[in-house]
């Protein structure tokens, strides 16, 4: 369908909108996402990713006005989105809006979360800024899926920037024309390929989403002009970026529908379309109780677009053995679990996960939904079978409150063990009371030195 | 022509060149478009863009390390990039690499320049790692246009980054393996449409190309991995943004051609299909001497590029005049010069450039060059034409060494009149000569205050 005028009428819906008229569900579903994040952040900052961002960036930070989450110190909002995007995406174990496949709070939340640090701001007023950027990087998104991923983009980074855009100008104030200058600038610096996933580029692809998209919105505010046809002009976003496009997704049932209704949370910190396969190994583990060793042969069958995601037979590192359902079946069939070490080095290259390993293989069927796997382990002779229709953290299976209180805490201990989890879960919960979101930040960051 | 390992290879072409083998013709020819740079960048920074950008980022920079040109004061190297390819390229009089429509100092000379007054080198080296930037900038535009400019990207922008990271990636002394990283840092931030083209983003997506080519190199070289196959990969740069690629043109006659002899210079700030059309209308003027109520009809005929990148028959602003064929045929005529001041809201709403401006009539002829126009003025009753084959400028009819001096001067005098123009010219014209590269940013700029 054709349209006109959708940049301006989705920047108008969110200069417009009210946090009355915000449902309680989606006020709810917010806090879980930024748990969750936070969770991510935590457990992400220690990555030698965030070491190497820091030694080369530190010394052109300015001055310090927002927190690196989880490692202390603090930095311009700007480096902060950087970082905070970077460190709560590189374990792979956010959130996924699994129409799109974006993982929508990093970068919005990661933009929104250092300007709340230097533009005070109330929690409610906070957490509103944040379910409308994700609402608008989820809707464009929606408007080019699935060409615009096929076609090589990393749609978390491309989408992810409008809605830390447009997070940033609500937080910020800005009116409607401004709102759309900040999507014009956005559109002008959407950015990133899936062509380096495997290394720590993806991840900083995240980085720019959340830092440029926060750019975008304080250039605006200060009367740098752009395009009011972002997203809709004969060169805008979603022409130059996708074969296809139905810009009336984009618009349809502004303010009555919720994409973060439609928002799921990792138990396993790998590429999702690998869920089910996990769950399907660590309960042929608990029922057969097999020895990893006598394992003869491990069978996945898939659609073929997990390979095309997750194919990656031979993992080297950690980054690599995210996109590997060889090493999560591995790891889940000899550790019981999968978790943040199971993709560290030392499981990696462990001789015992090797072996098995090599003993997966993948069958390509395109009759199994996509978010289905069928596991066959063969062991002594005999065959065992697990069918999976929906992995733990789905829709329809999604994770408790209390779950992503547990991921939390085991993500904490990870990457900042003094942390006082007990009061920040708390915090997040409470997140709409707040007379200053910028609490939620310094909760999540060790005191100055 | 499928090619594998084109992005190891570029890279290692930029790692073991050596300044002895660069042509003394090219030696010249960067001095030449660097001098340009330097006079559009001080003609620029008086733009309110600049000032805008200034307002939005100052608060964030970091210490000051690199100079904004024209303007004085210093920032930190990454803002000084974003600011220096901003006003370097926003009186759209910027060189041009015909071929591909890339202006290629710009995001090289910028991430460069700054990166030079960070890190001490001398002017052959700086000049040499300018020559390779500007050489990996146009060859990776070379493979795929014209298919990628036509789907609407901003092609400088877009392969402007890969110059600024290769450019600063030798000077950094980086290997091949860290140089690809950089080229694979640049793929995944490589951004800018045409469809912001007549607001400030356009010129905004220079200043990220800039920004965000000298962070690639930075982050690479402190380990930041990524991709080795930037240019070729499945999902690498050439396949995602464009839908025809010849990857051979990266990498074939590589330090036997040089780029940069194809370069060429500006004579009038707008776009640069309207040049012929300018020199016509120059010479019409100086031939007929006809008052300029007296002309009832300007018919402009063109191949039909020009009014898809030129065809604004009603400019509201000096960035849309810029892209107006009318508006310059009709400040020609009436002005008998078309600098910097005939883009000036002045000039725009001038109401006899106003009431000449909408009696010109644009002709579109697939016959016609691309770089060729043809203009006929009818005034008391008669006609006179004006066929121009290459405008002043072209490849074909070069800007002097004398007119690119009488350009810088006309442009300091624009926009830091205090500059010691002299004195500047002589420093350009010695560049390869100097201990310090970075004194050409220094007498760039007022003194620090």
């Amino acid at each position: 369908m054709q349209r006109t005028g959708v940049t301006l009428e989705l920047a108008r819906f969110v200069v417009e909108s009210r946090w009355s008229s915000i449902p309680g569900a989606i006020n709810h579903e917010a806090r879980r996402a930024l748990l969750n994040w936070a969770g991510c952040a935590l457990g992400g900052c220690r990555d030698e990713s965030v070491g190497a961002a820091l030694a080369a960036l530190s010394e052109f930070a300015g001055a310090p006005q927002a927190s690196v989450l989880g490692r202390g110190g603090r930095t311009d909002i700007l480096n902060a989105a950087a970082l905070n995007a970077l460190s709560s995406n590189i374990l792979d174990f956010d959130d996924t809006h699994l129409r799109t496949v974006i993982h929508p709070t990093v970068p919005v939340a990661a933009a929104l979360l250092a300007l709340a640090e230097r533009t005070r701001v109330s929690g409610d007023h906070f957490l509103h800024a944040f379910i409308l950027g994700v609402e608008v990087e989820c809707r464009i998104g929606n408007a080019i899926s699935p060409e615009h991923f096929s076609a090589g983009w990393h749609i978390t980074a491309t989408c992810g920037i409008f809605g830390a855009a447009a997070a940033c100008a609500k937080l910020l104030g800005l009116d409607a024309r401004k709102t759309a200058w900040a999507l014009g600038l956005a559109a002008n610096q959407a950015a990133g390929t899936t062509g380096a996933h495997g290394s720590m580029t993806k991840s900083w692809n995240m980085a720019n989403a959340a830092r440029n998209g926060l750019m975008a919105a304080l250039l605006a505010e200060k009367g740098f002009t752009s395009t009011e046809q972002a997203l809709e002009g004969e060169r805008g976003f979603t022409r130059v970026f996708a074969q296809r496009r139905d810009l009336d997704e984009i618009v349809r049932g502004l303010g009555e529908t919720w994409e973060l209704a439609q928002n799921t949370y990792k138990p396993y910190p790998c590429g999702i379309v690998g869920h089910p396969i996990i769950d399907a190994c660590l309960a042929l583990r608990d029922a057969a109780r097999v020895a990893p060793d006598a394992i003869e042969h491990v069978e996945l069958r898939v659609h073929p677009l997990v390979k095309l995601m997750m194919g990656n037979a031979a993992p080297r590192t950690g980054l690599e053995a995210k996109l590997s359902v060889h090493h999560c079946a591995a790891a889940a069939l000899i550790r019981g679990e999968v978790g943040v070490r199971e993709f560290t080095d030392a499981c990696i290259g462990d001789p015992a996960v090797v072996a098995l390993r090599a003993r997966v293989s993948l069958v390509e069927d395109p009759a199994m939904p996509k978010e289905a796997a069928s596991v066959a382990v063969r062991a002594g002779g005999s065959t065992l079978d697990k069918y999976v229709p929906h992995a733990t953290g789905s829709l329809e299976r999604p994770m408790s409150d209390e779950a992503l209180e547990r991921k939390f805490r085991s993500l904490a201990e990870w990457g900042w063990p003094q942390c006082d989890t007990r009061s920040f879960i708390e915090l997040a919960w409470s997140l709409d009371k707040l007379a200053d979101a910028g609490a939620f930040a310094r909760a999540a960051s060790p005191p100055h030195q």
